[in-house]
């Protein structure tokens, strides 16, 4: 995420809002779990940041974003502690939640599209470093969680990022107006993954019942 | 894994062996927890790349072999596509499944030797980085999975790795015929692999039954 | 980890003591969940080495120190297998892996910090490359063990690891007597972290009881 070309200030406020939201998301996570407060905060900054990460990790993209903005470790771990004060009043802002962990998922994706590109690499790599940037924090999240990564069991969540991605990579080739492609881009991914949760949409699941040897 | 002097084109062809054996190895592991079609290709992925993802980030090799050539991640996500297709004949296909998981092993040790080789690594690291790149890829399988790494509990298949890495290894020192060795290390890994399997070899276990404080 | 000015040569000392110690906890942990004998060494090199491993692979500090000092893996290893040796005796020195692992979790910090600060790091950035050098190594051998991270859950770990570095840095900005400077950080860090084991300080939990859904 982040080192966004100066014109993409839209998305740039957007990346915040996302960090928040997937800190927020992370918090009730750890909480679930009773992890104890600093647990929450170090599980909010691996969720929002270890996306963004392992993406700058496999394109060797140094500085980290983190490294050179801490402020972006303050965001999430902020947002969790604030988590924790509020948290009586989430379940009535159920709604809120599935909508921001949307926007991060989206927005996470096409920054991460716009970091691969700035960085010269080819189409199906800008796809996928979008996808790492918009679903690794959620996989690392369950795996320290002791979870089976809810990405790989169920909903349109890397799918939308795929389809985020490739809507928005198209405008790279196109040489389209910016602004427009990323206000449009968010705007199909936004609604397609609200759509996907709210009618429940999913892919087909893949069930093998052989013997447990390898 | 890849990056190979031209002349081992030998060891090019089975990669893409072994590239596609990992892929269904882990769409198997994937359909176990009824993973979705998704999440079944990117377990595929990570099982196949991770270990020479992980190689190339512990020595700094970069680009990532997938970053610069992404047809690497099509041939895992589609062996994957294809289990699901065959799935049902699978288990009927379980001895050539048991030979295609060991030439993996045996053939991406090989590469991570060759990489760390390449990288003017000593041979210590020229070792674990063939390690790293046979075993690494099961491990982050077994996590996502949500399982304790299969590689920790038993079989030989680190041991394997080693093995073969040493054998392998011994050639670079002593300047012998490179494809013959090549060919040698490849069936001495293969065969100790296959023969651990049959005989069910396992190295010694241990057991502690302390209390859980740490 | 390592990478120490030729001054501090204490620390480098403490470091060997560390790596062992870490080594030790994760060959017990290895053999509560009955690892054989090659997964005992592995788990141990994780846990001892990825702590410093990951803050390398964050701060873009290449060679990785174990790459260029194999001795380091053979450290944690060796102090594995010897703990094999020595399970039977371990319940009776309780109270010595207790301290051995204070003082890793001490002198890792501060070794992280070190490197942070070598780096060029923002303060926050030298206090976050101490806590990751100090804390990660038991997150991942947490997770490989399959159990949610200790250090989420309970006990004053990380925190005993962010006094530490806030304290050690400190002496960065004060130009103050390094070896002094040194010397009392330890103390401080041992002694709160065996305070806190001493009395079961624990931060408050955060428990939220809400759906499951995200």
């Amino acid at each position: 995420m982040w080192s966004l070309p100066p014109t993409d200030s839209v998305l740039h406020l957007l990346a915040f809002v996302a960090l928040t939201a997937e800190g927020m998301t992370a918090a009730l996570a750890a909480g679930r779990r009773s992890m104890d407060y600093v647990g929450v905060c170090l599980l909010a900054c691996v969720t929002a940041l270890g996306g963004g990460t392992l993406r700058d990790l496999f394109l060797g993209h140094y500085p980290l974003v983190w490294v050179a903005n801490p402020i972006y470790l303050a965001l999430p771990g902020g947002a969790a502690l604030l988590t924790i004060l509020i948290a009586r009043l989430v379940h009535r802002l159920h709604l809120a939640f599935i909508v921001l962990d949307a926007i991060g998922l989206v927005v996470f994706t096409m920054i991460g599209c716009n970091v691969g590109w700035q960085m010269d690499a080819s189409l199906p790599i800008v796809i996928v470093s979008g996808m790492v940037t918009g679903c690794a924090g959620g996989v690392l999240r369950d795996v320290l969680c002791n979870d089976v990564p809810l990405l790989f069991r169920s909903e349109l969540y890397a799918s939308v990022s795929v389809v985020t991605g490739l809507f928005y990579a198209t405008a790279f080739g196109l040489n389209l107006n910016a602004e427009l492609w990323t206000i449009l881009t968010f705007v199909l991914g936004l609604s397609f993954r609200l759509l996907a949760v709210r009618y429940s949409w999913e892919m087909p699941k893949f069930v093998f019942t052989g013997d447990e040897k390898r």
